[in-house]
């Protein structure tokens, strides 16, 4: 049986530990590093699918817990999947539910079985096992299903995080075992261990062993500092394999973007974006425009002079701001295209830098008109 | 020198007192009868121009009252004009702000002299003339402008009607007089009267005495009755010339639009489709779909199964439920979307039957899907 989900490595970056790739799923071919929309509730908050195309979005994410409390898996298995019930054809990676679960589900009690949670819609009572969370995914049918594991907060004690992440990797080998479809959707392992070197290498050679078709690193950016986050991540990756992708669970922030890419992150997601978008803040080449502010009322240039997305070429600060004052749908409309797009040419003119042997020079660049972030100086190496 | 606004008859349906015609202005030539969507805010709620054109809008409403609040009209026209600021280069009407003094603005007095009024949103003092109600339309730039007037409530009694028609007809010649732009932007006239048959003439001749290049029947669809209302709309209608567009202030349901028509209406606006949209109502074919419903939850189906519009094409009324079961944006916009083509496809089918000498039948079929209206069994005539 061809492998649902295969990676191909097409280069390594000459300066960093960056790679240029390619991830072949059953709804296409994702080029990488890719940004991946979140669209938490079976939408990419105020998007159409075809806007999404647009901008050059190749996949999205799903999550299993807000689709599976509401309209709930069964129906959207009736409506013949997510894909089709949300009209988008392209790949669709879901989580677990488990981050929800914990983070805002009222957590009632972790067992060997899974995760006793209430609602945070009606308060009522579910029972989250690995199976179930597979049995979900499986329902909605996304191309990449990720295994259900526990993403511990930070900060946690080594006993506590060392006892979760060997429950993560039982659990992760029960996710695999519950794949009903494993000829179109392939589960993912996530590489969990806290802050603690030791224990990221365990989790990492653990979740490693069971051979998975890509992974992810966990419980980073979880309320860390960003130079621990980094520190974290530099140490985990070198046990990944070279022939899988890897995807780092929550980061949206640009900066972020570029760090993580630099150590050989293929995949990203994160609801900053969209959420900081429907706020009125844009993120431009010139650091973040808070467009709702006051200074920006005759304004009458775009978000950004150096963006060509449909927004900057057709509307002013002064117009937004106006939307966003008067409670217009448009102004999220607008300042979410802008955001997205915006994150998804970064990812393609970092593929682009790769390329052509330039990504430091590239990060440089874009450091010095976007703003240094505060962590940038403590960095080694690059 | 041309006049800014030019009407051509084009036919005259053989069935009833329909016109098929054209209306020229300085963004473009309408085909009539036409539905306007409003844009009260400088956008038409949750929807881009290129949408609006998509679905074969040919001119949008602004709001005089609205924009003179927030942003103001000064930003505006340095904005370039309303065209510019809101990205719409096809023809725009701005109302005279005089419908929502009376209606929204805490009213504080009517002289010969204008209206004092509060802000509905900070309870500023503003007083608004005739003078200003056109200085802010020429500084919004729109095609047609609208003379100010009062929009009398129903009920309300003669003398009281009388005394405000012949104020009305005064403030009408002041509009006229206050234009700064001639050459590109026109007045149309107002015809009010209350439900007083001898008012509504008297009104009528006063009004078209001033000679506008186009006329509005004001003042109903204000919480008549639907047969009182074409009672009167019936006795103005014949004192209006035949050269000019007859605009119809306030009507967006299906069966209004077409009774409207009948009698030689040419234009309409309503905020009825999109506002209904954002409460997760559907104009269909056989009448509205209350897609918020429960009975709709595992209905795969479009909204409507003969409508070809973005929405009915990809959406289920499933997930469309779905959407605005958990406050989504996407939810008001395929709503929308849909609402607005609905009316705006059934002024083009109006255009084709009154082409085709089928109005009648046209109205007939219409009817038998989508439902009588309940003041239809005691219409005279047709």
């Amino acid at each position: 049986m061809e492998p649902v989900i295969k990676y191909e490595l097409i280069k390594e970056c000459s300066q960093t530990k960056a790679r240029l790739g390619k991830i072949y799923t059953p709804h296409g071919v994702i080029e990488t590093p890719i940004f991946m929309p979140v669209g938490t509730r079976a939408t990419v908050k105020a998007m159409t699918p075809e806007e999404l195309k647009d901008i050059g979005s190749q996949i999205i994410l799903g999550n299993t817990y807000h689709l599976y409390l509401r309209p709930g898996h069964d129906l959207i298995a009736e409506a013949g999947g997510l894909h089709k019930f949300m009209n988008w054809d392209k790949p669709i990676l879901t989580d677990s539910g488990g981050f929800q679960v914990f983070s805002l589900g009222g957590l009632r009690k972790i067992t060997e079985e899974g995760v006793e949670f209430k609602s945070h819609i009606d308060g009522s009572k579910h029972f989250i096992t690995p199976e179930k969370s597979i049995e979900i995914q499986n329902a909605l049918g996304s191309d990449i299903m990720m295994a259900f594991d526990e993403c511990v907060p930070y900060p946690k004690d080594w006993h506590y995080v060392k006892e979760s992440l060997e429950r993560t990797t039982r659990w992760a080998k029960r996710c695999k075992d519950a794949n009903k479809n494993p000829d179109r959707q392939a589960v993912f392992g996530i590489i969990q261990g806290g802050m603690y070197k030791d224990l990221r290498e365990e989790s990492a050679r653990q979740i490693i062993d069971l051979d998975f078709p890509g992974y992810a690193v966990g419980g980073l950016s979880v309320g860390e500092p960003g130079d621990l986050l980094l520190e974290v991540l530099d140490h985990t990756m070198p046990f990944l394999p070279k022939d899988k992708p890897r995807y780092f669970m929550g980061a949206g922030s640009p900066d972020y973007l570029i760090e993580l890419v630099l150590r050989g992150i293929d995949m990203a997601d994160c609801v900053l974006p969209t959420r900081i978008a429907r706020n009125g803040t844009a993120l431009t080449t010139r650091g973040k425009v808070v467009v709702r502010n006051a200074k920006y009322s005759r304004d009458f240039t775009a978000l950004d002079n150096e963006c060509d997305c449909y927004t900057c070429k057709n509307y002013s600060k002064a117009y937004i701001r106006h939307l966003f004052n008067v409670d217009e749908i448009l102004g999220a409309r607008l300042t979410t295209i802008h955001n997205l797009h915006f994150l998804l040419k970064l990812m393609e003119n970092i593929r682009e830098a790769i390329k052509e042997d330039r990504l430091l020079e590239f990060r440089r660049e874009f450091y010095d008109k976007y703003g240094y972030p505060n962590y940038i100086d403590k960095l080694k190496g690059f």
